[in-house]
């Protein structure tokens, strides 16, 4: 086959007993609210996976080849493919989903963080379940397999395979050679976001189980939160605005907060993809107060702010939280969140979607071509925080922007098959492609993705990992060549 | 300025004139049904039109500066401009349409093929109104300068200027040095095209008017009709099938005849962009054909392939005649369609849209990525009829497909404005940006555009011609760098 198979096995076997020692966090959960099921549920499938992880582990010897890029791509989609099912045997075992497609679509959704629920009645759910929830969330905000080169090193690999087909946006630079290091320090970047974010969470008079849930939701730019009606349910502006600059926070490129770090804010204040993030974020967020507030949408011009902020940064970020029914704005309010889509958050940020690097870097390359056909035999380069882009970066950038497009039409036809209507169908791809959350249509913010088929429902789980792993990691998986041995 | 602004101006002239003679098609037409009224409308245009063209003409003097590629872009849109303008005069004046931005909303949907109506009851429109509608697609399906060239040669220019600005598709060879007899050789295939189609129409029982008003509209891809219910009102399988035929061969790269006309049918056949073209076609008709048969939408497979062969041949090469209400049609179905909005005919055809051969680029480009994804190293290149396709060509194509994106946001936010639904909003934008015709929604192919404001018309005007011109042409006079002087 020409793949480090023992290398992947013994990565897999890992990764398999780390999730099942993470099954303790809800088994904790469940203890503290009497939830005896759940406690049952996560521990019989906690504890082989540990023990057959270890085992495994141990037996498998260390692979004498190097891994390749190829290896990475299989042993990413293999991990989050393994995971999803995994996670979801819990929840199906504790009766608190019926059908193995909700489980898997609601992990998968989980993961991939995109916070879109098959669950009609979200307060119905056990602790641990919300909490299984809204930890798996905090795991793929980050990356799984980062985490476990991040805690587990010595994996004999060196990360950039890993990095290449797990980390959102084009990687623009080769990651340091202590990759481990780096994803260790963005863990505890990450980290402690959700420290200050629940404890912030909890002044504002959230209850701890609450704070922690929502800050794992919201740093992961996830969107699964405990009640029907997301955020709305609190019903406090500081809340609010507490998970509108987080989600703000979680949706920059986290490479950003190491200038910080190093005091080198003006680096990070200058970076092109923050600019342009910042812009889009404002533009969007007074189009829709003022609109709001000129058509009597919103009580007057704070409330609008308010709202339109909250709302353009769940979709902006990719989260998918909401304090009201924007189903209900008008048409030009829709459409300006429509649009926000297609854009995302930074690149190597906890969100998803296209990403704002590759918008401005179309918009970038849309000025070029204009520029050429006026000068054909001009030397005109893309620069991006003044640095020329390289032509094949431009061309995999386009690249990636045209196989978004042609999932988001291949699997819109699939999800026709239900005989939705066509905003029903189309967003639905949309939010799930793009890792957001809600939809428009019968998938809006105030419904739930339970009105699918359950063939609808599986497809759509796949979309969502495809769409968290940017496409190209699981389109491979469907090519001859990608099987065929090279030499 | 730095422009050639006396050759602009000179050429303009002899394009007025010509308006004006053709008025004279409509004015015959006007007589021969006794429509005293636009006789007299056609006429207060036409005569000022040929008097201060053909004395502009004389009195502008030879430029000796030759014209450059910013002139071309001027000249072409200006010349659009002022034809659609003009031409909405004696609509307005007959009393045929009340408003100017209607008058106006429906000679850009003329002159750009487009085929969108703003009337409601066509068939109340005078005959000498409904020839003028046709005609216009007649004439903007190859091009107003294309036909300028083709049969007033002697412009002093060499036509490389205005074939960039104005043929649809990206222009993958230098044409021939004698651009004239090329256009004239175009314009022969273009004419006999029409003379057959209005033939074989009368066989089947259209009386004269009717087939070359059909036939005008067909062959420019255009979509006017003169019935409510457009081609559904014959009736008639032949006509249908008629239609269907001459649509898909309007919709083919007319280069290509060149090659069967040259007994070289081989060649013809073997173009990428052929194959694919044809490829798509008989997919998409299948999938309709099947779905809708299978769910009762047809009575029998037979008639499901007739109503579906005419309708992906309508949409796919952009001319938006219908035989049936595809609202009425299963959501698959209807997504089938869309999904054919965003591809379009072929290049160097008189369909609109995105163009068969950017399509397929894109796939190849993705290909591309993919494998560098693997071989980082590699040396891959994308080919496009075994050759080889340079860089700046695919980011070429890559930025029209973003700024063809980018528009339709931009324009689907403005129309959203006058507060129709989602599905309203962005279909008609859509459809006026690819020239197709019908939407969904509102804007539906047993509806029309009379809905909008004035507002959103003149933008939907000014899309439509956008479209036409494919972009850059129009974009270019938005830029400032445009304006300024070179030197």
């Amino acid at each position: 086959m020409g793949f480090c198979l023992k290398s992947i096995a013994k990565i897999l076997s890992r990764v398999l007993a780390m999730l099942g020692a993470s099954m303790f966090l809800p088994v904790i959960t469940a203890l503290a609210y009497g939830e005896n099921d759940c406690v049952r549920s996560f521990l019989v499938v906690a504890l082989p996976c540990i023990f057959f992880g270890v085992i495994l582990q141990r037996i498998i010897p260390y692979s004498r080849h190097n891994m390749r890029l190829r290896d990475g791509f299989l042993l990413v989609t293999l991990t989050w493919l393994l995971l999803a099912s995994i996670a979801a045997v819990p929840v199906v075992i504790s009766g608190s989903m019926a059908s193995w497609f909700d489980a898997f679509f609601e992990m998968c959704s989980g993961f991939s963080t995109t916070g879109a629920t098959v669950c009609e009645d979200v307060e119905a759910l056990p602790h641990a379940i919300l909490l299984w929830r809204s930890f798996s969330h905090w795991i793929g905000g980050m990356g799984i397999l980062v985490f476990a080169i991040a805690w587990m090193p010595a994996l004999g690999i060196s990360g950039q395979e890993i990095a290449e087909a797990e980390t959102p946006g084009p990687v623009l630079s080769k990651i340091t050679p202590k990759m481990s290091e780096t994803a260790r320090d963005l863990y505890l970047i990450y980290i402690a976001f959700t420290l200050i974010e629940t404890v912030l969470l909890m002044i504002g008079g959230m209850g701890l189980f609450d704070a922690v849930t929502h800050s794992f939701a919201t740093v992961g730019t996830g969107g699964f939160g405990n009640y029907n009606d997301s955020i709305a349910h609190f019903g406090s502006t500081y809340i609010d605005i507490v998970i509108t600059v987080f989600m703000l926070l979680s949706g920059i490129n986290f490479n950003l907060y190491f200038f910080v770090l190093r005091r080198k804010v003006s680096i990070a204040v200058k970076d092109d993809e923050f600019k342009a993030y910042i812009l889009i974020f404002t533009v969007a967020t007074l189009i829709i107060t003022f609109y709001g507030t000129f058509s009597n949408t919103f009580d007057g011009f704070f409330e609008g702010l308010h709202q339109a902020a909250f709302q353009v940064a769940s979709i902006l970020t990719t989260t998918g939280f909401s304090t009201c029914d924007f189903a209900l704005w008008p048409p030009l309010c829709m459409m300006v969140l429509f649009v926000l889509f297609f854009i995302g958050g930074c690149s190597s940020s906890t969100g998803g979607g296209i990403k704002v690097v590759r918008v401005l870097i179309m918009i970038r390359m849309i000025g070029r071509s204009a520029a050429l056909k006026l000068h054909p035999n001009a030397y005109i380069t893309i620069k991006y925080n003044n640095r020329k882009f390289s032509t094949d970066t431009v061309q995999g950038i386009c690249a990636f922007v045209c196989l978004y497009l042609f999932t988001l039409f291949a699997v819109t036809l699939w999800v026709a098959l239900d005989n939705y209507d066509m905003v029903t169908s189309f967003t639905a791809t949309a939010t799930c492609l793009g890792n957001i959350g809600p939809g428009f249509g019968s998938v809006g913010p105030a419904e739930n993705f339970s009105i699918f088929s359950n063939g609808v429902k599986f497809v759509l789980s796949l979309t969502m990992i495809t769409g968290r792993l940017e496409l190209f990691t699981i389109l491979m998986m469907f090519s001859r060549r990608f099987w065929l041995p090279d030499e």
